[in-house]
Parts: structure tokens; C-alpha cells; sequence
């Protein structure tokens, strides 16, 4: 997708520090992180949100929800961590979604207040 | 599962105000809500983390996830929205999971910091 910064990270056009990197979706470090271990984990298939998925897309996002806890030791996530996903809405941002392709935030690294 | 209070929620032992049910999960408000509206979306097949899931699940956890736009007018959505995955790891809880069957937080209905 032209002018995504996440489809660029993925194509490789803007570096980034990508940490793992499999068919269905890649995870990198956020660069304004909110937690003491912030990454992304990103598909690689460009969509903006939940609501564009088709079936094949969710079992996919189901995937990289399944692949994430194995992945516990190499992102250090042994303590336990949030995943957050923040969803535009049809007539609202209240979530503070900023980059308009799917992703998921993975916090961790400390005590994390809800 | 005994004991827990999700299945017990999810067989109607605890009595809760459900808003949705299908085959996959149930969706009942937060009794602690951190923002105006907060539910939770809770699988009906009882596992702790995204850990203990096999491929079934997660194709079922991604159902879940593609479901929840499709509630939006429903749960109040439309001005977006914020779902948050707590997950104890193997050695702490940084994140806070309370109850040790796999939720989902959706947050909406005001502005969210992150």
C-alpha cells in the first residue's frame, strides 16, 4: 500500500529493527515506546482495521496470536505482557489508532498499570 | 471449569448482564470498568493464555476478533475502541491478568490515553 509507513518497514524501503519476521506478519520495536519493552507486531497483508478482515484474515491474526507467547523468550516477554489493539472507528478515534494498517501492540518489561 | 468465574459466568451459575453470545464467547461489561464503556469478550472454551492454544483456538480467537466490529453499534463502538489482552507469562505478571481464562478488555466511549 503506498504511503504506509508499516507496508514500507515490511518492504524494507524504511529500516527498522525487525526483530521476527515470518509469511503472516512481522514485529518490531515501537519508536515511542509506553512501556520499557514496546514492540509492533504487524501483518504483512496491508488492512486498516478488524472490520476489513475476511475470514481468511482473522485466521491469520489468529495466528500471530498464537505465535506470540512462543516467541516469549526472544522478546523477553517471561513476565507476562498486554497485547493492545486500537480500533478508528466509523465516526471516531477515541482509541488514538495512528497508523491506519492493523497492528498489535505487545508491552512488557515492567509493571504495567491498567 | 471449577472455580473459575468466567465458566461459571458463561453457564449462568453467576448471574451477569450478557450482551452477546455465540458458539465462540460472550460479551458482559467490566464490574471494574477503567472507561465509559468496558466489556469483556471471553471465549466459552475455558484456557488460561495464548500460550495454552492450540491451532482450533486461535482460528476461534480470530473469529472473536473479526466479530467484535460487526457488534459496534451494538457495544457502542462507533467512535472507535481499544481491546487490551493481559497475559501472565512464565514467570510474573507484569500485566495484571486477573482471571486465568483468556479475556479480552474492550474499552470505549471516551477519549483513551494510551
Amino acid at each position: 500500500m503506498e504511503n504506509c509507513v508499516f507496508c514500507k518497514i515490511i518492504s524494507g524501503e524504511i529500516k527498522s529493527n525487525i526483530v521476527y519476521d515470518d509469511e503472516d506478519f512481522v514485529i518490531f520495536p515501537d519508536l515511542n515506546p509506553k512501556a520499557k519493552l514496546h514492540y509492533l507486531a504487524v501483518p504483512k497483508k496491508h488492512f486498516a482495521t478488524l472490520a476489513e478482515m475476511d475470514e481468511a484474515d482473522s485466521m491469520m491474526l489468529g495466528r500471530i496470536l498464537g505465535k506470540i507467547p512462543i516467541l516469549s523468550s526472544k522478546l523477553g516477554l517471561e513476565n507476562g505482557y498486554r497485547l493492545i489493539i486500537n480500533q478508528k472507528g466509523e465516526s471516531g478515534n477515541d482509541a488514538g489508532q495512528e497508523v491506519m494498517h492493523l497492528h498489535i501492540h505487545i508491552l512488557a518489561g515492567e509493571r504495567l498499570e491498567m
